[in-house]
């Protein structure tokens, strides 16, 4: 019996991508190949062009795969925790994880992501979905939790916490200590003073301040 | 009488330098070569290249002319202002004021400057000295100042006041608004809060936020 064609079309995507990966952390991006991607993953040149019109197409089935990876990654410590800290701490842990296997090369994808014209960039409209899905754990983390804020400031915490996160992405790919320790010592050490700025915002004086902050938000939103 | 050979060099390195300015302006990065801009300067290809290795190079002596302008740029506020508010505006402003011309390429130039292995890149030990400079604008802005925060977190603010600034940078890079007023709407929208935020640093139940801030820093530098 052959399998149908949907779920074949499926399986040789998915095998081109992940023989393309595996690629990208033995070789690097550069010396990778369209042709010695296909060559390694049995298909035919013409079959990969099918599926990617270029490398570049490929770096965002990487992030798209990213992406579920640090999901279910993250599963287990949002179904257990309930305290804000350390719902966000195994968050970004996660997020480090599943990206430290890609670190040698993830200079080369940064590049792409930086162009402000690039639909790689996580700011642009193409980016919109994975952007939307990547600020969505981030409600998760928030909304799970029992942290109490006033529920403007809830609305944009977790495009913040996203902004945050993109801020230890940055951080990590210059981060050349071994096994990327000096990542998770940065959020180990900031998420417990996040978790205190947040906490504070419903204190006098500083309530206004979130007041303001919540307005610059959605007067300046790209 | 001829020119002393010094002044002589620094006159042509100097042409050279607007000369590829105005051009990366008129016909954008990609279009510009090397060749074209020894023509449009008036001197050899291989003169030009012996001031140059390559076009990428010109881009650490457009960094270097952004900074001397934004420094001359700054003077007068800093200058005449005590109050740290409108030093940080000022200074900001003077910033995407010499950026603005640049902005159609800006992303061809943050391309190079995101690559971590770079030596553009604003983090690389090779930007070093220019991001000292940098660090220096924002060090005045606060010891010039008549802010009173305590000498810990006085000792880091000014490269803290860099990070936010990078952060205007990164969303200038984005920001198609007419004239980038969006950018000019962020900074004024934010200083405001960037000043409350320092200034509570001393009080009581801030303070020891405070004192982490300066301690994940120093812990975590890269």
């Amino acid at each position: 019996m052959t399998e149908p064609k949907a779920v074949k079309s499926e399986h040789t995507r998915t095998l081109i991508v992940e023989t393309a990966l595996r690629l990208f952390r033995e070789r690097g991006y550069e010396a990778t190949t369209m042709r010695g991607i296909a060559k390694e993953a049995g298909v035919s040149v013409g079959n990969a062009y099918y599926y990617f019109g270029s490398k570049e197409e490929l770096i965002q089935a990487y992030y798209d795969q990213l992406q579920e990876e640090h999901n279910a990654a993250c599963r287990a410590v949002l179904d257990r925790e309930r305290d804000f800290a350390p719902r966000l701490l195994g968050v970004l842990k996660a997020r480090i994880d599943t990206m430290v296997p890609y670190h040698a090369f993830a200079g080369k994808f940064f590049k792409f992501a930086a162009e402000p014209t690039s639909p790689l960039n996580p700011f642009s409209a193409e980016s919109g979905p994975s952007r939307k899905g990547a600020i969505a754990i981030y409600r998760e983390v928030v909304d799970g939790s029992n942290l109490k804020i006033d529920s403007d400031f809830r609305e944009e915490l977790p495009e913040l916490l996203w902004l945050y996160s993109m801020g230890i992405v940055l951080y990590w790919v210059h981060d050349s200590s071994p096994g990327c320790r000096k990542t998770y010592l940065l959020v180990d050490r900031t998420v417990p003073l996040v978790k205190r700025m947040v906490s504070m915002s419903r204190l006098p004086g500083f309530r206004s301040v979130t007041r303001d902050l919540v307005g610059v938000i959605r007067d300046v939103r790209a």
